[in-house]
């Protein structure tokens, strides 16, 4: 008489598949789908079905390959669970290009495992991750015949190319794609053999400064102490916009700053974080920051306001005495919840407009902009990846955040108005878009264990 | 029975010889010497050949045609009058390039005139202030078989090139050019019909300034925050420059500066300056310049600091969310007297290096240097030069200086030891270095008529 599977079946059949799973990434780093190059396209597309083909084989109900202006998207869902929560999976399978293809130490297409790594193009980002998923959704569908919810899946084929066709995708396919929780598996670790769950993105205000003084470039002997220089107005309305304690001086910024939790805190300050080592990495003579925070709550849980650019004037090699017509900056803030884009934008543009002179004109144009995410630790999906990613590595995860930000969680976001838990199970050093790309085979199996575990641990809510 | 000529002999003869002028100057447009282009070369080579058979035919007693590494230069001298002063006379016998040629309204090369102008490439800069010494030369040489001093005329070929072997020939020169005093024709009036005397010109300290923060741009997103932003540390920088009066705050910087004299201070106040339309003509929405001083105040007598570029991390089209490596900038200061070039690179240097924080790395480079000069309104050789003009114009001059530098000037200043008088006859509408390029003749013949009183005036003493 046959027993009601249990998870530890699931488990036992994710065991005795590794070697499938390993044949299965070999197939899928063979197809070079790299999505930016147009020779590549009918591999990307070629890709694209293989997943869809996977997806089905898996045992979801649907999967299908959906055209968008660019490269397709792969959908695939099983929706068996009525009353039950509904998770939508995201991950990419196409790859960055190869070049330079000299420093491969085997060919970036074929799969080769050496030392408990398996080297290829799109290994670690983010194929590795796209089937780790699919595998535990097939562990749960073929050994129980069902999930514990229900699951959907978007595999998108231009995350390479900044996903340029998703905004418009996720919006016209908002209902097929409603969810109450979505889980992105393209992240790394914080460090090598410890799981990680980034809960938390900084959003982006993005702008451009353009200072106009004179019309035309002026002779700086004849013209020098008569007319004000662009430049130096620009330097001035850069140099007010941070004060000496590394705070940013725009009135109001701050305002909507949401402080962290003491139990943020505490998860950051046990984080294996080694500051002579990050300042190392970077080359710069020291670290510098807001006062009174550390370098991680400063790259994470701080706004900033950095200068991407400037230019103006006489660029080229020697001298030449001009005094310009104009000087631009590109300028961003990174935010932090709750600051919200469009009031940023608000405060940025008046106070540097106030800072601005008579005796020149300034111009902000808004370019960028993206609303910062955070998954409260205490919310039930936070929880429940946490608890699945115990299971799945034998160790307790830590919580990070980060200090870039990934436009589609905010468009899962404002589209879907879900929560997004980053469960990624890439290593910092995984040389992702690089050559010799490799995914560490034992955060592979843990993530598939892992991964197994969440839709068991979604489903207690 | 002959009576002794007499000054008064010498300008009937120029009188009667302005139709002569005219066809020596229809043939000397007529050479096509543009410096700046190779297929030039032979013309501007004939050019020279010309200026130094045309100094021979004035009654110079020699006239060479002397080899640089570039373009030759070409000497004259009439040393027969032993015990009085030496006057060097320099001017340039190339021109510019004559693009965009479609903007001429008659050929370049071909001298046309109209209303009281001479139209032609170099017409005014410079053939027609060098003609108008040989002619001055030539009609005390031929009036009165000699000259009131000792004149050498030194008239260059690569002025439109940046006179780049001029310093050179200049100091192995030296004994041959020794002189008391040295004019300068290639300058304009203040104004059309305003006789002018420019009797001080600023020196120039240039600067490349280069600030390095991590080794390789970073991901604004991850680091921003932590590490410091070179643009702004430049910016910052920069911004410390000067202060809200329009004050350089480099400490000492206005130690060796000269206040002008009451009687500098009133030549100014008389001239013509209409601040508005000086204003309008530069496109700035207002002046802006150090508090205290009037605008030709500001550009003539004041030093200045003027960034002349600026560039640093991404300058493209739309965004790109970089924390760069490094941000430079060309920064120059121009000089009064008794400012030296080399004190205020040392002092610009060691304030600049003090405002660099230790979480960036910053250079220095010392570019170009020259120190300014200034020919007291009251030496002999600027009080024979106000005679000479006034006589020849018929109308008092006016005083002025200029903002920029006069490479050469700086050069006859060091090697030489001469001061020099500025005593040119442009106009400032007269198009030099741009289409119809044009010289007004009552300005040429009143300029011809000072160059013959000139040598009268000087021998005064």
């Amino acid at each position: 008489m046959e027993r009601d599977a249990t998870m530890q079946d699931v488990l036992d059949y994710v065991e005795r598949h590794q070697r499938q799973y390993l044949a299965d990434l070999t197939d899928f780093v063979r197809i070079p789908s790299v999505s930016a190059l147009s020779e590549h396209a009918a591999d990307v597309a070629a890709c694209a079905e293989y997943v869809a083909g996977r997806l089905r084989a898996a045992g979801l109900t649907r999967a299908d390959v959906m055209p968008t202006p660019g490269h397709p998207v792969v959908y695939g869902e099983w929706l068996g669970a009525p009353g039950k929560p509904t998770a939508l999976v995201y991950g990419h399978y196409d790859v960055q290009p190869v070049d330079p293809i000299g420093l491969w130490d085997s060919p970036p297409f074929e799969a080769t495992i050496r030392d408990g790594l398996l080297f290829g193009r799109g290994a670690s980002d983010d194929k590795g991750q796209v089937l780790m998923h699919w595998a535990a959704l097939e562990a749960h569908l073929k050994v129980r015949k069902a999930l514990p919810v229900n699951v959907k899946v978007l595999v998108e084929g231009e995350e390479e190319v900044g996903s340029r066709n998703l905004e418009e995708f996720v919006a016209a396919h908002r209902d097929t794609l409603a969810a109450d929780v979505v889980v992105v598996s393209d992240t790394d670790t914080f460090a090598p053999g410890l799981p990680s769950i980034c809960y938390g993105l900084r959003g982006i205000a993005y702008f451009q400064i353009d200072v106009v003084g004179p019309t035309r470039d002026l002779h700086s002997g004849s013209y020098g102490g008569a007319v004000a220089n662009p430049v130096e107005v620009l330097a001035k309305i850069l140099a007010a916009l941070k004060d000496e304690h590394g705070r940013i001086a725009i009135p109001g910024f701050y305002d909507d700053v949401r402080p962290i939790t003491p139990e943020e805190k505490a998860e950051f300050d046990r984080l294996p974080f080694d500051e002579e080592e990050f300042r190392r990495e970077t080359g710069a003579p020291a670290l510098f920051g807001e006062e009174g925070y550390t370098t991680l709550e400063r790259r994470w849980t701080r706004p900033t306001l950095d200068p991407n650019g400037i230019w103006g004037g006489f660029t080229g090699e020697g001298t030449k005495t001009v005094l310009p017509s104009r000087a631009s900056a590109k300028v961003s803030c990174r935010l932090v919840p709750d600051q919200d884009p469009e009031r940023i934008s608000d405060l940025f543009e008046s106070y540097v407009k106030s800072l601005c002179p008579p005796w020149a004109t300034l111009t902000v144009t808004r370019m960028d902009g993206g609303k910062p995410s955070v998954t409260p630790l205490d919310h039930p999906a936070t929880k429940a990846a946490a608890r699945a990613l115990e299971a799945g590595f034998g160790k307790r995860p830590v919580y990070t955040r980060a200090g870039g930000s990934i436009p589609i969680v905010a468009t899962f976001q404002e589209v879907l108005g879900a929560p997004t838990v980053l469960m990624g199970i890439a290593l910092p050093d995984d040389h992702a878009h690089a050559p010799n790309e490799r995914l560490d085979l034992a955060s592979f199996f843990a993530g598939i264990r892992s991964a197994a575990h969440l839709w068991e641990e979604l489903a207690k809510g």
